[in-house]
């Protein structure tokens, strides 16, 4: 087994054998890898079966090892979206801006890949697969730090892929999986500057704490979503209540879930009761806070519930006495990564527009748009909640950098 | 005196304060800076003068006690730096991208400020009033972190700056200043994520390894430069001579000054006899490789000289067979900075761009424009090294963060 070092030392040299890659060559590369994994998919799923015998015995609940598992069906989509990745854009080389100086000097500002991506994932496969033809796409090499629950079905994975690559121009090294899972593997990675240009955790929010907290590679936060729906005093109600069950009922395990309602004081005598009677028919359990309840059945809110990311159907509810006050308790309580107001009064949503500091904020619509698929990015790599790089759905373009490219004549200072 | 999460808790309260300034407000607020520069440039003498003082008892240089000082003369200086800052584009608000989607939703794409930036920097007290007024026009709070030997005078000029904050609608919180010179204040402020949307180091090699290495806070790494010049077979080689005398000489302690020579093999034996001569004209140092050493006279330069960014009158020299020679000499030695191709053929520089992964690469140009200030920035909060964010000089633009803006009429998923 290779050690984490040296697999990021091979992801770096193979990064020149990507970076230079016309958009034509990387797409042939990636239709090899769909047809590579077609072929393959016996041999996928007879090792993705030891993951999931091991993950069995290790007494892993079911809903986790349906996450784990890849049959003929779902090996047969992740060729398909390797495929629809063709279809996408490159990013490289788009001239982002141009301009000349006085003296003459003419400046272009150039889209240039990455260089090596560092991710750092937990026991889905199919990230595997996602993230490293997403990297391939954008010119990077990957390095890939998979969790131990699928370590089997992702080295099956990352050799069918190198298998493909040799294929081509691009280094089967652009595509590195590190197999050792332990946790000092994942600590070495964090700190392989020389190797890595960014780090992208995906996961839960101790994964991405713990990258945080020890990296210093460049790190891009991803995730966590304590997300609200603001229900103003000039709502459209029925408008809000089809929105409030959309975005927390939808899909409760997904950051863009909303976690928390907030009720301008004036509508919710109105409101809540129909809200309330919506959430209750969908299971969901409802934590209100003192005014809440005087209007609702409901459990006792505490401070700690606000600030919690339920990713489950669970829902704070507030009674604000104003916009003003809505918009406090979300820069108090969010994580910054997506929220919406509900209302027919155009100042109030150019005022929450304004006053609203996160990622994606929103008028009159689900949360659950947050996504590189509804922004039209075609693919995601993840959601930024953080404001350095990116911010909010990171596509392909988001996971390039630039760098200024100058013509002259012979100027000098 | 407060402490550091103090300071920083502050500029966060303070954030909201500046956020949501207009343009004319934020210009109006560093007009009356300048005028309170210009008002107290006696106290702010009188105190510098106090830092001086220590400077020399503690047997400081003549040449950094020098970067220490402040007179009538350069208060003045900063003081019209602050009044031309209010010249430059607001970068807040500009919609970058602006789109529809097929189910009606608009996205935009909007530039916010970064919220609170936090910088930890050394001697140079102009840094204090250049960094804090970047910011404010940005639109976020700073939090500034100076080195001990400028306190007086940073105190001072941060006073003044609450001072004329205090007229406004910003808070005088807005500018923080970490009193603190401890070591541990800055360890601690490169972990107060709480607080720091990013944190900026300027500083010495050391200042910035150090931060880079112990930050969890995202941080932007500027500064250090080993620029190369390249001078192709094909180079005119008078243009060649000009341009590397300028990027050596004409300031050698900054960042952007060049520090190797690359010369072709086919035009060494013409080239290094003028250029050396040139060198020794401005009594520059020459280390050269065994090749350059048959040709002219020089010292023998080692693997380490070759990675030195030397910011002295000091330039390694090496004879390279061909391009590809002299680009993966780059990728091996650069700091990614700044380099430059002198060529009369038109691939050659194609390939120098397309291959050489540096923040700005050149054609026929001296590496010394790599500066905010000859981009057309306007300003510059430093030049980024990482490929994170922002890559080069970094202005206004380069501060700020950027958000979505969904306008929806009740679409949910």
């Amino acid at each position: 087994m290779i050690t984490v070092y040296e697999a990021g030392e091979r992801a770096k040299k193979a990064s020149k054998s990507i970076m230079l890659r016309t958009n034509d060559e990387k797409n042939s590369a990636l239709l090899l890898i769909a047809k590579a994994l077609r072929e393959h998919a016996d041999m996928i799923i007879e090792e993705n079966k030891k993951d999931i015998a091991v993950a069995r015995e290790k007494g892993m609940k079911e809903s986790l090892v349906d996450r784990l598992m890849l049959d003929g069906k779902r090996v047969e989509a992740l060729a398909a979206s390797v495929e629809e990745i063709t279809l996408l854009p490159d990013p490289v080389g788009e001239v982002v801006e141009e301009w000349k100086r006085p003296n003459g000097l003419k400046i272009k500002k150039v889209k240039v890949p990455m260089g090596v991506i560092g991710i750092i994932y937990e026991a889905r496969p199919n990230v595997t697969v996602d993230a490293a033809v997403l990297c391939l796409k954008s010119g990077s090499s990957v390095l890939l730090r998979g969790g131990s629950d699928a370590i089997n079905s992702n080295k099956c994975l990352v050799e069918v892929i190198k298998k493909a690559l040799s294929e081509t121009l691009i280094s089967p090294d652009a595509v590195m999986l590190c197999e050792d899972t332990s946790r000092e593997s994942a600590t070495k990675m964090m700190k392989m500057n020389q190797y890595l240009d960014v780090l992208i955790p995906r996961g839960g929010a101790g994964l991405i704490r713990s990258v945080v907290e020890n990296a210093t590679v460049p790190v891009i936060e991803t995730g966590t979503g304590n997300c609200h729906i603001y229900v103003d005093e000039s709502a459209d109600l029925d408008m809000a209540k089809e929105i409030l069950i959309n975005a927390k009922t939808q899909r409760t395990g997904v950051c863009n879930a909303a976690e928390t309602l907030l009720v301008h004081a004036s509508v919710a005598e109105s409101f809540l009761p129909v809200a309330g009677k919506a959430l209750s028919e969908k299971n969901c359990r409802i934590l209100g806070c003192e005014k809440t309840r005087a209007i609702i059945t409901a459990e006792e809110a505490t401070e700690a519930d606000f600030a919690t990311e339920f990713l489950d159907l669970i829902i704070s509810v507030k009674v604000v006495e104003s916009i003003d006050e809505a918009i406090s308790h979300i820069e108090k309580y969010s994580t910054h990564h997506s929220e919406a107001i509900i209302t027919e009064d155009k100042e109030a949503a150019e005022k929450f527009f304004r006053e609203v500091n996160s990622a994606a904020v929103y008028h009159n619509a689900s949360t659950r748009f947050t996504d590189g698929g509804e922004f039209g990015f075609g693919a995601e790599m993840g959601i930024s909640t953080q404001k350095l790089h990116a911010r909010g759905p990171m596509g392909l373009r988001e996971i390039t950098s630039y760098k200024y490219i100058i013509e002259g004549v012979g100027q000098i200072r």
